[in-house]
């Protein structure tokens, strides 16, 4: 068998989030379905991690076990004439046997984009919050600080996640003014995100923006001192995952 | 009766192009449907211009005269209120009787996006051309200088435009590279453009720019000495209306 790494891109809009599901249309099974037209039988794909319904990605990744070997720079190429215009594969790499997208995901960074318009900008409303509101982004930058190291977030994840452990790494919690486009882009760097994390942080973050929660709320709810400094869960479309950082891999 | 300009910023994918049409959607439509909820009767636009179908728009302006005053400030809340996301109105002005978005548009300026990644950019596909090969940007640049100015542009227009005079001036025809985000833009800048003229440059400077067209044919073909100078039409999503220029309204 032949295991493969593919780096996907993709607009979230019009998919109910990256992993299969019975009744609904996903990123995964779209790709899924180009790959069977190629190597001419099912095969599955394990993503790095899955995002939700109306998140984008400019660098998922995903792994999957393949019959037969066809070249790794040609298959950008042929995967993205069978898929739609809104998903396209930017990279593959043959890796060993038992690499897996997930497992093997060093870190991931994440961006979260809000429009500081006075109105929204049309060209820009699938992939960013509009919020033209008064922000102070030197207050959202201390509040940053605090999520930024190894903390246990489970005040900052949504209610029905699996995982018993969650403590994660943040190694940097960024905010990037980009003044010609109005836009203030949050970018999001760690070893690994729960459940909606990067989203209920936004909302944390946005608040503490708009004066009403504190950094040092935010740390006091961190440290299971205060119960309300978590979200709310900002809007799927502002947010994109960026990259999957792979150390066995790094120019990928 | 009050005359008001607007200011309007569309997203062109879904919709047949800005003027009325009997048997398909334009955002002339959309517009005068939202209108007469606000003035609870049928009110007419006049746009500045005809953008084509799938044509943007940062900055198309529109004047329509109504029966009664809602205060300028607060008609773009109004009426985006009743509009779909894709088209935001940003701003409106309160006019004299005789003031006519067309007829007093002093110079009006156009943007063309190319996408210059190895892969299309998945949230910028609806609006750039995705152009990954070779494009030498100062041969590219010389070909913008030779349009630039005073000029008959009839061969650069398309078939069935109704004008007479096709002479029109083009004050600048500038690229600009954004590298961070792996595009190019051209923006042209002139006192009218015929009938998909924007397009049709466009289409002569990314052959100048690819080697099969050179500064010296572009030249010849205003000057009506050479055939084959123009074109081809540029694909339409490339294209945006950023701005409509009134020199009696400099701030507007």
């Amino acid at each position: 068998m032949f295991n493969t790494l593919i780096r996907i891109t993709y607009d979230g809009t019009c998919y109910s989030g990256f992993q299969f599901q019975e009744n609904a249309l996903t990123i995964q099974e779209v790709l899924e379905r180009a790959l069977g037209v190629i190597y001419k039988q099912p095969l599955r794909i394990n993503g790095a991690g899955r995002t939700d319904a109306g998140v984008h990605a400019r660098g998922q990744a995903a792994t999957f076990r393949a019959p037969f070997r066809v070249e790794a720079e040609k298959l950008p190429h042929a995967l993205n004439c069978l898929l739609p215009s809104d998903i396209v594969v930017t990279g593959a790499v043959e890796v060993s046997e038992n690499f897996h997208a997930r497992f093997q995901a060093g870190r991931k960074i994440y961006s979260y984009t809000l429009d500081r318009a006075p109105f929204p900008q049309v060209t820009k409303r699938l992939y960013s919050l509009h919020h033209p509101g008064d922000l102070n982004l030197e207050i959202m930058r201390d509040a940053a600080k605090q999520f930024t190291g190894k903390h246990d977030f489970k005040a900052f994840r949504a209610a029905g996640s699996p995982v018993s452990d969650t403590t994660r790494t943040l190694y940097s919690v960024k905010l990037k003014e980009v003044a010609e486009e109005q836009l203030v882009i949050i970018y999001f760097e760690g070893s690994g995100f729960l459940y909606r994390m990067a989203r209920i942080l936004t909302g944390s973050l946005l608040r503490a923006g708009t004066g009403t929660l504190s950094p040092e709320q935010i740390k006091a709810t961190l440290e299971g001192q205060y119960p309300g400094g978590a979200g709310p869960t900002a809007p799927a479309h502002g947010l994109c995952l960026e990259k999957v950082i792979y150390s066995l891999l790094p120019g990928f």
